[in-house]
């Protein structure tokens, strides 16, 4: 009879007792969504995800953006291992989940060759179910917050020691950026210079508590379907644009420098000048690259407008936008411009969708500061908001998507 | 009583008859846009209009965009220089105007000097008149053919025996791209390194005669007012953006010399594909300005999805697009892919205005190139078509738009 494993959110370790040989061993975690502020776009090795450079993110709060996942695997259960996303059967079998699945099962196999007591969980096949409590058709980069919860989930059902940044360097191999989805706060992805890509991992620049005033609105673009994938995208940048070496070698590491001063300081203008040219860079290597690629449309375009109406009106530098590899505009602002920043565009999109939690009801709308062309545009164009903050990493939770019997929970 | 000049189209120099002291000295030039393949974006000199980087363009026909240009000069009219465009009065005060006005009255003022038998027209008031037989609101860069326009219509009336190249010089310090339309065909502008500007002029670097059977499909995109006039841009661009630097010293020299190649050898996919990489660039460089000035829009990226429809339909590259600081798409394609390129548009623009000419009515459909989203977004956002073809450069013609009398006929 399988044994009921229950976890709180203050224990991350799983620790099941060993009863019998059908047991179901469970842990569950979620993980965040983070928005780069210096952006990923190219790899200098594209089985192992490694980067042509550096980036930096903020990590999301997970009340309003999170993937929840429950691993869990016994003798009872069937070969192959299996995932179910929001309860449909995704690939397991492809290159990237395999590396994660590999390295995690290696890291289980090299305890229990260590202590012989340990049940040989490596052993036994996986059955893992994912879901997020954010629409898929947001085009909200999922994949971070997916295989970080893949990896942390996985590591705790194997009560493994490693550190966040550790099991960084799997989750990078999932999906680049997912690295950075496994620390809370401000997030580093360093590069790295080894050809094993051992040093090309997350790094912790800030914990969320150096500056927890730091506000995400999210603008939801109704976009067409995306034309171009950003792993095949990335590639044909750093094949075919000229100017991306001058990005890569010069530009970036200059910024992550500046960004990570003005994170220390907590130098929100310099955080926004930083964000905004950093995205901009980004989106015109995209145009150079051959054929070029467009994420940011008329839509996107207004929302930049909008923004630099917001800082205009303000006199300073109250707001930044960036735009990962689609249409969607990310406004980062402190939570005491609240009213300043998204009080400007509550009181032209006020009817969409996303203003209803806390946080949006709190937001007093500004009349007037966006008009004519670009509150009409935004208007037609963004389908919903989304209001969060900066956040906290993972979170081992006892709120399991598979029940004690091994079934998904619907 | 005023003498009337006649002038023929064959018959370049201007040659009054200095009958008295109140005569009336005319010249009458047609001049033509071009629209670069290679852009100039950025001044090493704003004075002087010296380039960060050589450009090169095609001299599109007159007999669908033309400046028409009358110079006419007095001792009976009064100061100040005059110029009216359209009918209606402009500025001749600016600096740009005056470099040009000087330099012409200097080269004058040589002849006069050596040959005292001259009238002394460097001396006289000059009253311009120019029109246009294209639409002002098209938003086409009516600055290039003005200018040579204006610079060639003087020279005649000086009889000035400077060389196309050597009035180029003139122009450039009036609009930059002028300098490209004194001469006909494919023409260089070499940015040169001297720092009066000596050396950067335009060059021949093939007559329409070698290749005539280049076309372009002019897609005029109803646009908001232009955001950011292209000398403030391209100097924002210069100072702000970190990959401007690559594309002026490494991408456009390579893009020079293998332009000069394909065109030499009329290797049209060579030329194509040079021509969309250099718009992209240029483009791209417009996004990494901070703030990022945008030309593109929606419309322009469906004409960019349009032409690679074609060229895909086609198997080979039977298109190019480039756009300059604006949203008008320019298509090139060779006379014998009409109905390939011009007809995929035509199919979904027949109804705007622009198809009723020769050229247009040759034009056989090709249904289905163009579908869905990119079909509807040109339908949307094209307000009218020119279909134009390699052209020659600034023609003398006897139609003056100031009579005998010194009057400007309306």
């Amino acid at each position: 009879m399988p044994f009921i494993v229950s976890k709180t959110a203050t224990n991350r370790r799983n620790e099941p007792i060993d009863m019998n040989g059908d047991h179901v061993y469970r842990a569950s975690t979620t993980a965040p969504v983070n928005i780069a502020v210096i952006k990923y776009w190219g790899k200098r090795d594209p089985r192992l995800n490694l980067p042509t450079n550096s980036s930096l993110s903020v990590t999301l709060s997970q009340s309003d953006l999170r993937t929840h996942t429950t691993a869990s695997c016994s003798p009872s259960f069937s070969p192959p291992d299996t995932l179910l996303l929001n309860a449909q059967p995704q690939p397991l079998s492809d290159a990237r989940s395999q590396a994660c699945l590999t390295s995690l099962r290696a890291l289980r196999s090299a305890l229990e060759s260590t202590d012989p007591s340990l049940p040989p969980l490596s052993s036994y096949p996986l059955r893992l179910s994912s879901a997020n409590n954010f629409p898929t058709a947001a085009g909200l980069a999922s994949s971070a917050a997916g295989f970080a919860a893949l990896v942390r989930a996985i590591a705790d059902l194997y009560q493994l020691p490693q550190s966040p940044t550790e099991l960084s360097l799997i989750a990078r191999q999932g999906s680049g950026s997912a690295c950075r989805s496994l620390l809370g706060g401000y997030v580093a992805w360093d590069q790295g210079t080894l050809l094993d890509g051992t040093d090309s991992k997350a790094r912790l620049v800030a914990p969320r508590s150096h500056w927890p005033e730091m506000r995400a609105l999210i603008l939801v673009v109704s976009a067409e379907k995306k034309g171009v994938s950003s792993t095949t995208g990335m590639q044909t940048t750093v094949q075919t644009s000229p100017m991306f070496q001058t990005r890569a070698t010069q530009v970036v590491p200059r910024a992550m420098r500046e960004m990570e001063t003005a994170i220390a300081g907590k130098d929100f203008p310099g955080f926004a000048k930083i964000t905004m040219r950093e995205s901009n860079s980004f989106h015109a290597t995209c145009l150079d690259t051959d054929p070029p690629i467009f994420y940011l449309n008329d839509v996107s375009r207004a929302a930049i407008k909008g923004v630099e109406a917001v800082n205009e009106k303000a006199g300073r530098i109250a707001a930044a936008y960036t735009f990962d590899a689609g249409p969607n505009c990310v406004v980062y602002y402190l939570e005491e411009d609240g009213d300043v920043v998204a009080g400007a565009f509550k009181t032209v999109l006020g009817e969409k969708e996303g203003w209803t939690g806390e946080q949006g009801k709190a937001v007093k709308g500004a009349e007037g500061v966006l008009q004519g062309k670009v509150m009409e545009t935004l208007r037609d164009g963004v389908s919903r908001v989304i209001l969060t903050s900066v956040g906290e990493g993972p979170i081992s939770v006892g709120d399991h998507l598979i029940d004690e019997k091994g079934e998904v929970v619907v």
